[in-house]
């Protein structure tokens, strides 16, 4: 993925030289440098190599499940026949605020399995199903310590400004809770970048915009939920403040793209929501091609508008429903879900990258992105360990 | 799944008392008769118990992948020049026919691992990729061979008229190769039942009806894949001759339905092929509702147009993109898909059916079809074996 004569810039018959979990050489096997030779082998059988994948957008520590919402509603039950059942975003809160951490944790532990078991060596986790100090930070804690007990890295983002706890006003909320909550996560060292819901039925740009210019002060990067249900003006904001990566963007304009390109944005797709919620306006992928935004795709995995176990799923939906070629999709699982963290350190196989890798029974990368559901792991490195 | 006070038919706190590989009683566990009061007993700390699941429509036996294919088209190749490049069904007829009986096998096991690992226990298999003789009969030989090598039931079914191969035309093929192949593969003991590709691009109602003829005369049942992708008769075909059930369904009609319903044939959606397709005409599902037509759910799995691996995600798929309740769904996976399969022995947890049954790790049934992609799958029963 490090780019090449290819698509997938392939490098056939080809050996990866690890030392003290960095990749140090990559490249034909025959032109393998002799000092190599005495080195530890470990041959793959002609298998597909690519870096470990990136899972760049979940909400995987949350309380809850939201199955029997589900269920109301194809029974036919109103959305307000749903909230008055306490289904929505609001019981995914109440249940997340009740749980323990070491419960947050249990729950959370089978998801993260799960991406591992597809060839997954970084996930990113959200915080924003507290709205309280105490839960904010505690879900935090969780993420960190999912990296602790599992083989993966984790990357944090404080996701305060996701919703409006009922009963407060959206202001008040950013100042006397969201804002004061970020310095205290950010002064435990618990975040990574910051995020935000930018929406109609959530915050808008100029509450946003307090909150990036907050992590701005602090030093951290931000990111944004932008433009999935309507065009308020996100994906503009994002660009305008720099931000790592706008997310969903269904609604993103020409403009839209080209300002995310001026920024060196990413667009994260992220089609599990977009399926879930029978969206029907795809992101403006061409527009992204067009202005060279890099694209990324994620599970967004989360208990209401995208219970997606599978990052491969969120491959073949790219393709399957946003018209994304498999190279597309797996630059948008590597090197540009990297990108979209921030990080410099993987996300491509090459000198000086974390030796962090995923071994697959296929012989055509595109094969990924071609099944449905289908896992064909072989194998993964992280840090160069198997 | 056998009825009961609720959608599901749930007893809460219940035990299953299983013996010589078959469920002997069922009830709750404050019931249980004492002379079941020595037997072993396996606890499952408060978990869901399900019948096994049933996959009622497959294509896992086949050579070759089309990725290459999917890749093309996704980078904006027409038809003509995927034909042109040898993809489309001719690819995986050469690759079936090229493949030997032990590589496809093969190939062919790890879809039937992937299907048990979400708790499947029968699984329906197709033969068609051959269109010759010698094909069809190795096909069927390594449906018959997965269920010797994997503790799973396989059901075949002979389609052998599934496409007309190059250079010939629909009626001799019929006549001259897919009839005497049905009459080989019933004498070899291959066929379970005989089904068809009744569509413009197939074969018309007149040429499944001579299969069909044959089948009956042989003693075997009829299945058909019927109005996928235009509405031609073939449904009013498949309830005329009491088929187990008519496949895809997308273009029947109020009077299809209540034919099935008089033939008490089953309506099995695929809704895999349907997003892969991009489809945008659901099957009638309230009309299968209104008309009392039992409704299955299956994966489809085949290389061309769905490549689905996971019978829980055709599940969600079905309540998502068909809007069947999760209830709906899981009949379909269970009740509804041993019917489509003319079996009498599984598919409900009652006494004197088979002791098949899937243990999960959720409280609520709802969950099966609303996590995407998600397995929760603690463990699996088959004949009473762990
Ligand atoms: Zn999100
Ligand atoms: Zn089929």
């Amino acid at each position: 993925m490090a780019g090449g004569p290819d698509a997938y810039g392939l490098t056939p018959d080809a050996a990866i030289a690890i030392a003290d979990g960095l990749i140090e050489w990559v490249g034909p096997a025959s032109d393998l440098p002799a000092q190599y030779g005495g080195c530890d082998r470990q041959p793959y059988g002609g298998r597909l190599v690519t870096p470990a994948l990136i899972d760049c957008h979940t909400h995987i520590v949350h309380g809850g499940n939201r199955a029997r919402e589900f269920e109301m509603r194809l029974n036919g039950a109103s959305y307000e026949e749903v909230a008055r059942a306490g289904g929505g975003i609001v019981s995914t809160v109440a249940a997340t605020r009740a749980a323990s951490e070491a419960e947050l944790l249990a729950s959370a532990l089978p998801r993260v399995d799960a991406l591992i078991a597809q060839g997954v060596g970084v996930i990113e986790v959200k915080s924003g199903y507290g709205l309280d100090l105490e839960t904010e930070l505690k879900m935090l804690r969780t993420a960190r310590a999912l990296g602790r007990a599992r083989p993966v890295h984790i990357v944090t983002s404080f996701l305060g400004a996701h919703a409006v706890p009922n009963g407060m006003d959206a202001d008040s909320y950013i100042d006397t809770i969201c804002l004061p909550t970020l310095e205290a996560a950010h002064a435990e060292g618990l975040v990574d970048a910051v995020d935000g819901f930018c929406e109609g039925i959530a915050f808008d740009t100029a509450q946003i915009a307090r909150v990036f210019d907050r992590a701005h002060a602090l030093g951290l990067p931000v990111k944004l939920h932008a433009e999935q249900l309507s065009h308020i003006g996100g994906t503009a904001l994002a660009a305008r403040y720099g931000a790592l990566s706008a997310d969903h963007v269904e609604y993103a304009t020409e403009a839209d793209a080209a300002a995310l390109a001026a920024a060196g944005t990413v667009a994260v797709l992220l089609p599990g929501a977009f399926y879930t919620i029978h969206e029907t306006q795809a992101p403006p992928v061409q527009a992204f091609r067009d202005h060279g935004v890099p694209m990324a795709v994620g599970t967004d995995w989360n208990p209401g508008s995208s219970p997606l176990g599978s990052l491969l799923l969120a491959m073949n939906m790219a393709c399957t429903l946003f018209r994304l070629t498999p190279a597309e999709a797996l630059a948008g699982t590597t090197r540009n879900a990297a990108r979209a963290l921030g990080l410099t350190d993987c996300g491509v196989i090459a000198p000086g990258m974390r030796a962090d890798m995923a071994i697959w029974n296929v012989s055509d990368p595109a094969e990924l992105s071609y099944g449905i559901a289908v896992n064909p792991l072989h194998s993964r490195i992280l840090k160069g360990t198997p």
